[in-house]
């Protein structure tokens, strides 16, 4: 972790300490030492750090496992909030928050839940210099923060069903191995709960939600991911069952759980006593869901897209699409130059394109280039004197380099189409690459082959929890040990007799495993 | 606190107690005991906690100081968040996120401002069963959180201003008489925090901050505020100076804070070495300003606008701005009246108005009444025989209680010009009732019976801090002690040789004076 610090603080430093002094000239060299020091296929940790710095999403925090999310972090952020959150108003979800603290009784009331949770829990002790009576817990999820109050507010069936959201921070502790967005000891997220009459409404929802989990992932960040139910090992603690949207990051043959949606069954309705008296008169447990997305989503997408030169930005989620540079030459008409480019910005916001200038005349055009690239912005346009004399611009594309001349007049509509492309162009090859890794297999044998080619594995499984323990245990190593992701809704054929490829039993499923962040 | 709790609990668990079972006549016959049990003139606290309960804003919650904000109060915080967040970004503030958790080294950084803060800060010292190395505390405030990296990320004037705001949580563990969003140990917030190269600038953003502050609470929030800037005793622990919006509350005779903007002048940049390299390449500190409105907000609202019939919302804050109920007669035609409400809201909701129907058959048009009086929505319309026959609706104002029929073809235009006089309204009987309890003073005796008669006191002063002290020493008493609220922007005419009411020196300016939450 330290190390993993002074890695990425030095290459942001490095990018930073020009930005004052010296001549044109001399700031330009300075400044030219843009590049990534790590690749990707060749050192993914350390790309990944360095990548997250330098695009100026995050800062590393003198706490460790906490970081700064920088603007253009949070800006992906929200544009995903502005998507998630009308999507749940319109299936009658409504915001509100809990606290952030609980007491330590509420806490621990459901066992199974809190066993899962209990080590990374923070405690508060102390209020200035007094001993709190109690230490007081940090929220690592808010299941035992809200339930008591739905068994308050829920007395007949009129009153469900209950569907409530929050925005908010929780805090999980965790000591092993901190990676910014992936795995945080803060960090951000919304929580679904929602509690039902019947278990009928409570499975639609779950596939409702992660339906819009999915569309998150695919439509918005560009990147495909499988759905599929959890195993039992690997489900939510206290919950009956897991759903999830699982993605795969082919350089480090790493599954990741995307988002999840659970299905908490009854199970804290007994022990948080949320009882309804149905149109019968009849006293009933609510049917509960708990779901949930973070700001994880964010280290899937530069884990996913980004490149030796930088992040790369999926167009609806960048909060700069078009970044518009001028390239003067000596004898060339610079002022009609930057006011062409001032005018271009202005068509496309006009037209709802999320663009820029970059004016800057202490910073060359190569320089801008890669600092645009390195923060990933989708589409670069050029306006030289050439473009100037011939009416046109020129676009580069962040996703593929390619480039294409447009004329003034078309701008607008060239350009939006330019971006559609490079969104669908994102998710296309992002599902190429995730499909290469894609590995059916049906023989012990077969799988540690697979695994050590850092596969996703998809292998006929008996489904038993101890055949899982099983596994975990056999392959585990330096790397990690492999365990189920999720056994995909769209399962291929499983012809009659086809065994386990583990247990040797008759396989009930296909599911995938794989090692997993 | 505690006494608070169970007065305040009781209410909303009759409330709710009826809400499942029981026949039609006998559950309406439950319900009716609707009512406030206390009386805003009478039992200004008790009603206060009564109505935030009772209207589903706020939930008690099992940690004293930390309540449950439902979604009743949640979406009122969410229309001014969808006011005032783009209002910042055309400014060119972006949002980003820091960490809740501070170093203690940090923290204590700047003495003055920490020692503000410093009895109410709460310390995470433990993980799990973990003591931690250093306890960590939980922001109060994120200027301390958030300098340092300023100090990295600035170094050219090229870098400045750079303008940052945070949507978060923080925690001030206050023992003194918490109160549902006006005094909580946790809350949530918007800070601002903006780095300038020069004073001019931060002076200028300083004033336009505080003018959407003014604008929440005037054109959403329908509450008068006066402008001014806060004595050297009262300013932001480490800042230059303090500006903010001031309220009253007629009913306690208090002043309230707000939202406050302000400058911190260098004081900060001092400390944390915030410095860059300006135009001529010469080292200067920057000048840092920091601001925020809160939840409490929300609090002032209650408070100035609510009634003995409980919540009174101004229409551009409330979730629900028209609520249409059923009043169907024995031999009437039940299922027309029922489809003309559904009728009704479509075409509201059609025209951008926030409509609902309460179509539910278990409760009576007379409790329906007084539940949505409860909550506060702006206008109810009730549609019975005679209004269907008519083709009209009957409209009244949750805000004077007046009865008008409209002919249901002009419903969208009648009901859009009613919802905007209800705002207007209740910022002019809101700005009448708040002038009504301004008196102006000029002697120590007149200010001691103007305080006696709760009055905001505006009174010629020396500015000198000692005075304020003492003014404070000397009103001491159950109440609490008279201070300051601001110095207004406005200033009446100071005719040379006025003296100041406490100490009899020169008179430097006017100042409002009263006591405070």
């Amino acid at each position: 972790m330290a190390g993993n610090q002074v890695k990425t603080k030095n290459p942001s430093q490095k990018q930073k300490s020009g930005g004052g002094g010296g001549g044109k000239k001399k700031e330009v060299k300075k400044e030219t030492g843009l590049g990534l020091t790590n690749k990707k296929a060749e050192n993914f940790g350390e790309w990944y750090s360095e990548v997250v710095v330098n695009s100026e999403m995050i800062e590393y925090y003198d706490i460790s496992g906490c970081y700064i999310l920088r603007p253009w972090a949070m800006s992906i952020w929200e544009s995903m909030q502005a998507f998630f959150d009308p999507e749940i108003k319109k299936l009658k979800i409504k915001n509100c928050y809990f606290p952030l603290f609980v007491s330590p009784g509420v806490l621990e009331k459901e066992k199974e839940h809190v066993e899962g949770f209990a080590p990374e829990v923070a405690w508060v002790t102390k209020s200035g210099k007094t001993d709190l009576d109690v230490p007081i817990a940090i929220r690592p999820t808010s299941e035992t923060v809200m339930y008591p109050y739905f068994s308050k507010w829920i007395r007949g069936h009129r009153d469900l069903p209950l569907k409530l959201n929050q925005w908010c921070n929780v805090v999980r502790w965790e000591f092993s191995n901190p990676t910014p967005f992936i795995r945080s000891r803060e960090f951000l997220w919304q929580e679904g709960h929602t509690a039902f009459a019947t278990k009928e409404e409570a499975d639609k929802e779950v596939l409702d939600i992660l339906e819009l989990y999915r569309r998150i992932y695919e439509e918005y960040l560009a990147i495909p991911v499988i759905k599929g139910k959890k195993s039992e090992l690997e489900k939510f603690a206290g919950g009956l069952y897991t759903t999830s949207v699982e993605a795969f990051i082919p350089n480090t043959g790493r599954g990741i759980q995307g988002a999840t949606s659970h299905c908490l069954g009854q199970n804290f309705s007994k022990m948080f006593d949320i009882e309804f008296e149905d149109e019968n008169r009849e006293k009933a447990k609510v049917w509960q869901n708990s779901w949930a997305y973070s700001t994880r989503t964010i280290g899937v997408m530069v884990m996913v897209h980004g490149d030796d030169k930088g992040l790369v930005l999926p167009p609806k989620v960048a909060s700069i699409q078009v970044i518009v540079i001028p390239v003067p030459y000596k004898d060339a008409d610079t002022q009609g130059i930057l006011d062409a480019c001032s005018a271009t910005v202005n068509t496309l916001v006009e037209a709802g394109i999320r663009a820029e200038s970059d004016l800057r005349d202490n910073y060359s055009p190569g320089w801008k280039y890669s600092h645009w690239e390195m923060k990933g912005v989708p589409l670069r346009i050029e306006i030289g004197p050439k473009d100037l004399a011939n009416q046109q611009v020129r676009a580069v594309r962040r996703d593929n380099g390619a480039k294409i001349d447009i004329k003034s007049v078309d701008s607008v509509e060239e350009i939006k189409k330019l971006l559609g492309n490079i969104q669908q162009n994102l998710l296309e090859v992002a599902k190429q690459k995730r499909d290469e890794c894609i590995q059916v297999i049906h023989t012990w044998d077969e799988f540690v082959q697979a695994l050590g080619q850092k596969k996703m594995i998809l292998a006929p499984w008996c489904d038993e929890e101890e055949v899982e323990v099983d596994v975990k245990a056999r392959t585990k190593g330096e790397t990690g040990a492999a365990k189920t992701l999720c056994s995909p809704f769209e399962q291929p054929e499983l012809p009659e007799g086809t065994k386990c490829f583990a247990s040797g039993k008759p396989a009930k499923k296909w599911s995938y495993w794989g090692r997993s962040y």
